[in-house]
Parts: structure tokens; C-alpha cells; sequence
């Protein structure tokens, strides 16, 4: 029996920015989403009921992470990971590529795929298309992602060339596995991966040929790689016109508000990122004026919260005293508010965003975003 | 206005042990109870709701730390230590004395009271028994505690002697500040400190001279403190029958789950322990059926949780595989997890106690609970 087909909706349009709803076998993603990472099956330092509550339906979890440990074939065991996460909605995968480049020790790529040692015991694996495709199969990930070769930026025009050439190919292998695999019978996605740089004409050229194969999403990789943002901006401006408009579009590893608000504007549905999740854990927070680090003594006698007129606990019930306390005093409780005031934050901007799109007011929001991010953090007392 | 004052009601006696209601101006404490340790102005790894809801209804607060780092007079000014941590409910703070001789630097004590530099910063600090009731004033606290001396077992009876005639003349001073700061008209609660080491006389002269003393609550301290268990249980068996009957009675820093039966069995109506929170920071669970150490290889491919037959999510939702996973994986959610655990546990217990005294069948809970840690965890798969 098969299950439903993963699918799409376009529900409405402002300008570029989109509204719609990506189904799948865990349930239903309204984008523009934002979606916590979970690199070791877990959102850092949040209970997975809390994540849900914020507004979440999706998080990512990382190929390569979770390869080396507990490892997909146990995953696979323990019910999938879904069921070992405690995650019952919508998952997505990335390939492991991008880690295995920043992670992996000795690693080797050629046309077959990438040879490498965990950066935890040294053990040596070979990370092909297919297996990668297998290995988020076996996890059960509803949203998978080809692998692809990300460089870093600047690189010289042939180096990007070939590293989007090649990553061209292992999509089309990479969509070979996820048919042998059964995932559109089982209702789940693979995305193809848009490369090129900083290139105009290659970030081009690899959309219309992508454009070609039967992804059920598409996404734009290797920006936020250390180029400015202006820079992605731009390769956004040329890239989303060429993607098939029916398609989620997923800008991956992005970003900070403002780079989520100026994506969404050039036609981006999906993002994930550390930085909420990180910044919780080092001490800064995310509000609707910018960030705001606890670990300054300005805040050491304020009785205020981060931001009083939130509906989320971690923003309006804690005092920025006592939050400077948690974090001066090292204690965990810091992490688990700010980590959870920060994606609380995260969720009402993206769902801030998808009702003005409904409504025909992207524009508004947007202006109105920017001016509340600008204006910066209430003055201290 | 005065507030209500602080009153303990003995409410059933099955034996030795005791079924009572303290109240203090922040709610009701059922007895027997466990008290959270809540060092900094948190109780590790969960947030001020959870501890509630696992059944606390009073946490411990450690005037060494906080008078050290936020320091008293700023919680004070901040509204006081219920409305800085969040926690509305009773409050019990230390004198301060153990800490300092545990962990503060050069150290010096004398007639007056004790001189150390904070571990913090080096930072000069002078704790004298009337400093120390003005700091847990300015904190607010409900449930207060005398200056004491503790000294470390086996000690010579000579030095157990000095320190308990010490901490009798202390008691003294500590009343007569507590009086000062108008303790017994806001409804708060200060209690004397039995001492006296293993030396049976002496415990039994220190609880005779405290009885004398018009403190609204009785601990008795100096246990616990490396010395074995039947040592312990023998200092108890000597001392509760001395201590005032209509006065709630507190083994300080205690302890494991057999520990608490036990003390429970011969009269004592309150404990605070660091085992279970700190436990839960390094992959140990406690269980009907004993401790379980989750970073043992055992758990590996484990589906089952921690206990299926209770009621609180961390110990039958997630499996023995995912926290084995999130140990090894050195992740915070193993730490927010088995803490829960591990305070839902021992409120269960107290919970069971209370119940068990009530229906007069303490002697039938105590045996059932002996065997189930005796029977120890579920066999491996």
C-alpha cells in the first residue's frame, strides 16, 4: 500500500514571497518554516514537546552525526527516528556532505563519493549518493537531500564549476537510491541541491538542470558559507526565478532574522540553522529588537523580562537578573530559557511572515521588522 | 500586620514515623518530605515547574552561594529569592556553614563566627551567625537554619564536643537575630541544628539544649558526612526520641532511597539531597528497581523505558536506547531528562510514605520498597 504522495501547496504569493504547505508522511509544514536543528537527534537542550510548542513542524537532524552514532542501521532498529527522538512530526535529513567537509578527519572526495574518519573514534567510512540516500531511508527522514559537494567562498570560478558539475551527477545517482529505496511510494522527498557559488550564471545553469529531474523540493546550497550577505542576496535574486515555482524552496543553513525575512521577500520556503539554538547556549538572546547578550552587567539588577508582551514563559516570566545569574553562574537552566525563548522567537517570525503573506501585507511586516530590529534592545535602567 | 504563623501539625503516627503538615507563608509542606537542592537559585537542568510538578513543595536554597553570587541584598531588591528563581512555593535556605568549610578558601573560624574567601573570586567574607539569618531574611526564606559548626567523622570526641557546645551557644545568636529581623511575625520558620557527631551523649545533650530553645523546627546535622550508614541510622535512633514531638524534624543532606525509609521509619519529617539532581548529570537513574547507569553498553538497542508503569513522561516515554545515545553523546537533554526522572522518583516515594502513614501500613511500604531495590533493573534484552 502506498502512502500519500509527498506534495506541495502554493497557497498565495506577495510579491516573491510564497505561503504554502508541504505534506508528508509525518504530517503537514507551513512555509515559510523554520526548522531547529537537532544534529544528534535532539534540539540542544529542549524537551521535544517544548520544540513542537513553539511552533515547530520540522527539525532537521544530521546525516553524518547520526551515522556514527547510534548509526542508521540501529535507528532503523529502534523504529526509525522518529520514534527515537520522541518526534512524531515531519523530519528532515541532510545528506552528511556539508559536515563530512567540516568535520570528518582525512577525507578523500572522487567521483564515487567521500572517504573519511569519524571525528569521533577515527573509524573509516565511504559516504556515496546512494549511500547516503540509504542511510536517511533507514532513519525514515520525511525530507531527504541529495549529496552534493559544498565548497567554501571565494573559490575560483573552475573549482566551483567542477564541484557543481559533480554534484549535478550525484543527484541524478542520488535519485536512483531514493526510488530503489521506495520513498515516493512511502510518501517521502528527496531534494535536489542548487550549487554554483558565487557564480551567476553556474547557480543558473545548476537550477534549470536540477529543474530538470523530479526532486520534490529544491534547495539552494552553499551560501552562508562566509560570504556577505549581499552576496546571497543576490545569488537569490537569479537563482529562485529559474526554480519551478511548484516546488518547496529550501535556502540551507540560513540564518539570522534579517537574512530569513530578505530570503522569504526573494522566494524562499524552508530554513535551518544553528543560530538560535547556539546562542541559547552562549548566552544570547533573540527578541523582536535585535539580540541581547545576558552576559553583559547591564542587566545584572533588571527586573524586566526579555520581552514582556510574548506569549513564550522563557520571554516574559524570567527577569533578565536572574538570567544573567543562570549565565554568569553557569548553569544549565540559561541554555534550556534562552534556547527556547530563541526558537519561540524564530516560529513567531516565520509565522508572522505567513500571515502577511495570506493577507497581502509581506511588505508592511517586512518595513516593520526591520524597524523593530533596528531600534535595537530596550535601554537598560 | 503579622502574617500566620509558622505551624507544623502532626497529622499520623504509624510507629515511628510521622505524617504531618508544615505550613509557612509560601504553602503547605507535606510530610515527610524531599526537598530539591536548588544550590544557585535553580535546581539543575529543569525549570522551576517541572520540580513542582513532580510533587516538590519546597526546594533548598544554599546561602553560601547566593550570599557569594547574586549576593542577598541584590535578591532582595529584586523582590526576594521566590520571585527571582520563580518559584512561589516554600523555600528552605542553610546557614551557609557547610559550604564555606567545604568550599570556600582560607578559612578561619573562631567564637564569633567563621572568616573565608569566596572560591569565586577570592573575595573576603565574614559569616557569623547573625549575618547568616540576615542573609536568608533578605533572601525571604521560609525555613530557615541556625549557624553551625559541622566537622567532618571519625573526630575525636573532644572536637565533637567543642563544635556542638559551638553551635548551641550559636543557636542562641541565631534566634536572637531571627527575632531581630522579625522572622516570627512574617510567618518564617528558624531551626536549631542538633550536633554532636557519633558521640551518642552528646547528641543526645545537644537535642535536649535545642529542645529548650523556642526554634519552630529541629535538623539534625553532621550525618551523612562519610560516616556508614548503621552509624547514621544508630545516631538517629537516639536522637529522634529527644527531639520535641510537635516540631518538624530534618536529617540534613540525606540521602539515597534507603537512606530516607529508613529515617523515615524512626521519626524524621524532612530531607534534602543532592543524589537525585546530581545523579542525573552523569547518566544515572533512579528507579523502583534501583540506580541505572544509562551509559552502560547494555542500553544500547534497549526500546523500553525507564519504568512503564509511571506517570512521568522521563521515565516511560523515552527509550533506555535514546538516553544511552544522549549520555554518550554528552548532550543536555540527558541531563534535563534523568533529572526529572530522578526527582519524580524520590517524590513518588515520599508521596508513597505519606499514603502508606496515613493507612497506618508504613511497615508493609517499607518492606515492598526494600525488596524492589533489592530485586534491582529489569535483565538486559
Amino acid at each position: 500500500m502506498s502512502a500519500k504522495p509527498f506534495s506541495f501547496k502554493l497557497l498565495k504569493t506577495d510579491g516573491m514571497a510564497r505561503r504554502g504547505e508541504i505534506e508528508t508522511p509525518h504530517g503537514i509544514v507551513s512555509t515559510p518554516a523554520f526548522m531547529p536543528v537537532g544534529t544528534q537527534a535532539t534540539v540542544k537542550a529542549m524537551y521535544p514537546g517544548q520544540v513542537r510548542e513553539t511552533g515547530a513542524d520540522v527539525v532537521l537532524g544530521n546525516t553524518y552525526h547520526l551515522m556514527l552514532r547510534p548509526t542508521a542501521e540501529r535507528v532503523a532498529r529502534l523504529g526509525g527516528l522518529h520514534t527515537f527522538m520522541n518526534w512524531p512530526h515531519t523530519i528532515l535529513t541532510d545528506s552528511g556532505g556539508f559536515q563530512v567537509m567540516s568535520l570528518a578527519q582525512l577525507r578523500k572526495l572522487d567521483e564515487d563519493g567521500v572517504r573519511f574518519q569519524s571525528h569521533i573514534d577515527g573509524a573509516k567510512y565511504h559516504l556515496t549518493p546512494e549511500r547516503s540516500v540509504e542511510i536517511q531511508g533507514l532513519l525514515g527522514s520525511d525530507i531527504q537531500m541529495q549529496l552534493d559537494e559544498c565548497i567554501k567562498l571565494p573559490s575560483p570560478r573552475e573549482e566551483v564549476e567542477r564541484a557543481m558539475e559533480l554534484s549535478l551527477r550525484w543527484a541524478e545517482r542520488s535519485r536512483r537510491q531514493f526510488e530503489t529505496m521506495g520513498g515516493p511510494e512511502k510518501g517521502q522527498g528527496l531534494y535536489g541541491i542548487v550549487q554554483g557559488g558565487d557564480v551567476p550564471d553556474l547557480r543558473v545553469r545548476s537550477a534549470e538542470e536540477l529543474s530538470k529531474m523530479p526532486f520534490e523540493g529544491y534547495s539552494v546550497g552553499g551560501l552562508a558559507v562566509g560570504e556577505p550577505q549581499d552576496v546571497m542576496l543576490r545569488m537569490l535574486d537569479i537563482t529562485t526565478p529559474v526554480m519551478p515555482v511548484d516546488k518547496p524552496r529550501y535556502l540551507m543553513g540560513v540564518g539570522a532574522p534579517d537574512d530569513l525575512l530578505e530570503s522569504v521577500k526573494r522566494g524562499i520556503d524552508q530554513f535551518d540553522c544553528v543560530m538560535p539554538t547556539r546562542a541559547g547556549r552562549h548566552g544570547l538572546a533573540y527578541t523582536r529588537f535585535g539580540k541581547v547578550n545576558l552576559k553583559n552587567a547591564r542587566h545584572m539588577d533588571d527586573p524586566r523580562p526579555l520581552d514582556a508582551e510574548t506569549d513564550c514563559p522563557a520571554s516574559s516570566v524570567y527577569s533578565r537578573a536572574y538570567l544573567h545569574h543562570l549565565v554568569r553562574a553557569g548553569e544549565g537552566l540559561a541554555a534550556m530559557i534562552l534556547t527556547w525563548n530563541n526558537l519561540a522567537y524564530y516560529q513567531s517570525l516565520m509565522k508572522g511572515m505567513r500571515d502577511a503573506i495570506e493577507t497581502g501585507t509581506f511588505d508592511d511586516f517586512y518595513q516593520k521588522t526591520k524597524a523593530d530590529l533596528a531600534r535595537g534592545d530596550i535601554a537598560a535602567l
